[in-house]
């Protein structure tokens, strides 16, 4: 899944839409949209109007003598989803879309988004609020902030990377960034808020657990005593990071398994910052909960963790954190000099490399998740020409085979379900309402992944069903060509994925192509999707042996069609000729790629034959799966699309009909 | 040229020194070096006595109540060789390597160095100094200095970097980092001191020069203007950014002509801060030295900079600065909100695009700098046979050769001359006592370069006159087509040269084997030899057209060989099949690789035919040379040496026979 925002780093978002083309808005007429220059303004009904939660936020603003409020669109732990009593964003402008930040004033009211979203901002926005497609918020606010004016933000909702920013740039103009414990939007927003998640948070069985939450919090411990800086205690933010270290899992976010929590420990004691009143009494058995030795958890109030924090910095602490997922609200509770800080915590450091039972856990999910994904495709094969199926009811139905496996939990995040040009549209997931017919005549492109309680899936085909045109197949190829250069390449260990992630793209640069998304991203066991630090960023650690990366080149011909080819990666051990700690992928990822959409003439003979060898490992780890189902249709598809591909070998085929020609000719000479 | 401290960044010093092995010390007994654990010390011949200097600092650090003093290895222009009158550090500890930081308390003095000269200090300096080889400094003036005690430094020998790292750690520790202006070994030091270079500074012919420093400086200025922070003035501290920007020269520092100064310029005065008496009245008049005018440029005394800036910035200025080459001397005189940084100014950033003209005169200067090498391999493969050659004397001739070519001002950097195992050493030059003889049974590393008028130039070849093993074979072949891979790379505009490097390191990587050091470096026009910020690191730009980088991977298999490849390359447009702004790289660099380690079968189709339009692009540029000059024999020798390569192509040769076979057998067969 490329497109989403990964994690903490909005600036990826930004990326992709500052490359990405403009969306083609796809039938809407000028009635879908607002219009504000008209008297009076013209409000589509797919508006909201927000007078009145205007009116009411701009009475806190002015109660609190600020000049200006922001509104982002994160919530506590930075979370890549959130829940909808977070959606603070969309509540106060109307505008729904995932990415966006709004400011408020006494005057005005405005949002900055990206291209992606201009179109819909303007059919759910009224006429309050200005749409900015471009530009700097810290320089509007320069313009709408007199000198010495107050900037309100709620500091549970800022990364510390984003304060500072926004604090450098208005201090450098005399003008205050002020911390507002008290979110204002949820001041006005009341009882309409939807309430915040209350359902069990349990423990995963053993089964589904690569070591105990002890070994986990014993692992860390003994991580703190080797820190030169000696912290002595590690505070999570993120919600992940919880979830993992403890091996508890709810529902609080979309396609997360998560709860709103944080946790503290020390080498004597652990809080849990959760709704206690969720965990059953196994589960605080589980937990040792009634005690308070080292090794027992106390479970405190959610709400308590500022104050509980603050009480603990206060003594003669150093409290280790990783910066990119703890907001200002919990930064500028500690002192500066009791904070280790690390751009990741040491959990979520550990949390990337799986130990054998996680990867054994990870790759048995992906066996189930070809099986799922293989009937979807084989079940397009048979509909898509008779023109029943389009993108929505394609991606509810791969969604319900993916909920037919055992272990499932739900998709790990919206299906990208995109026929003919909607493929080349970032974000682009079809609706209910919007969607396109799928089609013989053109090509399709699934991105798409499953929850289950050994693993979280995400995996990518592009398939076409009738005549794909010589650029198409092209295309296809190299983008082929590039998950195969990077998924077999070897590389030393502790090598950046930064530096290896051109080798995905060079089929495609050769020719003058390229995409303009990452390549690659880390993924858990039950956990995220997109799970940080791993991947092929400049941001992401280096590669280690147990990590899970996926490996996801694309193309976009904007207006025609998209291609991208995503497998999950295991990291391993490479065997070479001179000894030496070198790494390599294994592909973990089942399901076959397209062969209409391969020309094995770009092939050298190399990737032919690792293209074989999947396939033959796919063969090997798949089919018996669908036969033990009795998915007998699905197995012969399986070997139909599992054989081996030749390559043309045009040369030596000229050197054979030579062969012919020549011994015709001998014959002919000696006859 | 690949070892040698690039620019301003001694991490990559850092980086070589950790990862290589720690050198072979080379027919070393124990004489040869200190044992400061007998009574008496055993001290060398080798070892300055430091008894006095060390005394005489000593009452310099108690007058101003320090603590310690640091003595850094750089000069006050963060220049990549220094000035004799800038080794401080060499003087008072006697260890004349090229990097090491010494500190002096009253009760000791201690160098921090690197594995390449752990056996050259212990040779070099007498008891009075430990040698650090491992350790940081910070953590040792922690056990050394009590806590508010006070740590002095010369703020013009520390890099912005460098001044926060340590300021950080020691204030975090309460101790006081203290800002000396009058640097105390100079005071010490006195009359021995050698006396600051007085050559002329001279402007460059006009035949030499890619735009007039009118043109240049007007550049710039429209740059300040466009900048949104609006910055009244550019503040250069780099000694080749002063040199380039009014193509003025001379010969200050070894192997680089440039000349001590600064040049702070606004759009209304040009201010060149020098020892006005090395210009002739000529070149002040060629700079309109007398006016004061925006296109006149004042001549202040080199001393002058300090009290200058502090002036000019006590107005309502701000001052754009490239950080990396400016000293925390500098920067402290500033306000910080007068200040607009960038990692580089904009002079460095301009200077890394050659213009046409510019171009054209780089790629001269390699046509004759190829002779020059030509005519030395030559030399060698006719008399390395008779054992007459040693490494020192081979490099001498080389710089002979080169100092023949027209517009010739010297080699750009120490040769480095390495025969067999020498060639694994980082860092290795041969001297005049110490060197290897050369042999048809070992390999030869020739890294070298020249500076002329028209460019600067790097290059490095590895040959092997006899019968070279199958793995050096091996080695060599894979460094080859890292060279090969990387320089018929196509990418997108503005790629950063950190994304493709692996590229060079992948043929090796596929086996199990590396290198440790960077891939490349800009160069200059009669500039640095290691100009940055082009190049393949991290803390290198984008890739822009104009660009000249070198591309040098290598493989060194301690205690028995060293293999390099370097060349220098052009980055051009690329054409590629479908539109789009792509580069590529074009070689300049003119001589053949040898033959005699080409292990043909390794290559593939496309690297073969590379290197076969590679070597008609030398014949097309150095054979007429080469004929002009009447070097016959050279020019047959390159004909030779550039004959198209062949592949062995297994598969069409089992073919044919396979054809030849059967004819044979169609004929027993019908006759």
């Amino acid at each position: 899944m490329a497109w989403a925002r990964w994690g903490c780093c909005p600036w990826l978002v930004l990326l992709c839409a500052c490359t990405w083309g403009r969306p083609k808005a796809a039938n809407l007429t000028r009635e879908d949209v607002r219009n504000c220059s008209t008297s009076p303004p013209y409000i589509p009904v797919t508006a909201v109007n927000t007078t009145e939660r205007l009116t009411a936020l701009r009475q806190q603003i002015q109660m609190l003598n600020l000049s200006a409020y922001i509104i982002p669109d994160t919530d506590a732990h930075m979370s890549e989803y959130i829940g909808d009593h977070d959606k603070r964003r969309a509540w106060i402008t109307g505008f729904t879309g995932s990415a966006g930040t709004a400011v408020v004033t006494m005057g005005k009211a405005a949002l900055w988004t990206d291209s992606r979203y201009w179109t819909q901002a303007e059919r759910q926005m009224d006429c309050n609020w200005e749409l900015h497609r471009e530009g700097n918020i810290v320089t509007w606010l320069l313009t709408e902030v007199p000198v010495g004016g107050l900037v309100g933000f709620d500091p549970f909702l800022f990364s510390i990377d984003s304060w500072e920013s926004y604090n450098a740039d208005l201090q450098a103009s005399d003008r205050q960034l002020v911390s507002i414990a008290d979110n204002l939007v949820d001041l006005v927003w009341g009882s309409e808020r939807p309430a915040v998640p209350s359902q069990p948070i349990y423990a995963l069985q053993e089964a589904f657990i690569g070591s105990t939450w002890q070994d986990k919090v014993s692992g860390i411990r003994s991580q703190m005593q080797q820190r030169r800086e000696a912290p002595t205690a590690v505070l999570l933010s993120a919600l992940d990071e919880t979830a993992w270290l403890f091996n508890l899992r709810s529902s609080d976010i979309p396609y997360n398994p998560f709860f709103y929590s944080y946790t503290l420990f020390t080498d004597s004691f652990i809080r849990l910052f959760v709704n206690k009143s969720r965990l059953s009494s196994e589960t605080l058995q589980y937990l040792n909960a009634d005690c308070t030795l080292h090794m027992c958890v106390q479970l405190e109030d959610y709400s308590q963790v500022r104050d509980s924090i603050k009480a603990y910095a206060s003594g003669d602490v150093r409290i280790w954190i990783g910066t990119s997922y703890t907001t200002y609200g919990i930064y500028e509770l500690i002192p500066k000099e009791k904070l280790v800080e690390d751009t990741y915590s040491p959990v979520m450091v550990t949390k990337a490399v799986k130990n054998s039972k996680e990867q054994a856990l990870l790759r048995a999910s992906h066996v189930r998740d070809a099986v799922a994904v293989i009937r979807y495709l084989v079940w397009l094969e048979k509909n898509v020409p008779s023109g029943a199926v389009d993108e929505f009811s394609g991606a509810e139905l791969l969604d319900k085979f993916r909920g037919e496996e055992e272990f499932s939990s739900g998709p790990s995040f919206e299906t990208i379900s995109a026929s003919g040009l909607n493929a080349a549209l970032a974000h682009y997931s079809p609706t209910k309402e919007l969607h396109r017919k799928l089609s013989s005549d053109e090509m399709y492109l699934v991105d798409s992944g499953g929850q289950y309680w050994d693993g979280t899936t995400d995996i990518t085909r592009t398939v076409h069903w009738g005549t794909p045109s010589a650029f198409q197949k092209e295309a296809y190829t190299r983008v082929l060509i590039g998950n195969i250069d990077l998924s077999r390449l070897v590389f030393p260990a502790a090598t950046s994925g930064r530096m290896v992630e051109a080798f995905a793209r060079k089929a495609l640069w050769d020719v003058g192509l390229n995409y303009y998304h990452g390549t690659g991203h880390g993924i858990g066991n039950f956990l995220c999707v997109h799970e940080w630090p791993v991947g092929f960023q400049s941001s992401n650690i280096a590669m280690a042996k147990g990590m899970f990366t996926s490996i996801e080149p694309g193309y976009y011909q904007d207006g025609e069609f998209g291609v991208r080819i995503e497998d999950i990666a295991l990291v391993v051990e490479a065997e070479t000729k001179y000894p030496g700690t070198y790494l390599a992928f294994e592909v973990v990822s089942l399901v076959p790629y397209d062969r209409n959409l391969i020309d094995v003439s770009l092939l050298s003979p190399e990737q032919l034959q690792y293209v074989n060898r999947y396939y033959q490992t796919i063969r090997e780890k798949v089919g018996p799966e669908l036969q033990r189902r009795q998915l007998l249709e699905e197995f012969a598809w399986l070997q139909q699309h599992t054989e081996p591909l030749s390559a043309r070998a045009p040369r030596a085929a000229s050197l054979v009909s030579l062969l012919a020609v020549s011994v015709l000719a001998i014959l002919g000479w000696s006859a």
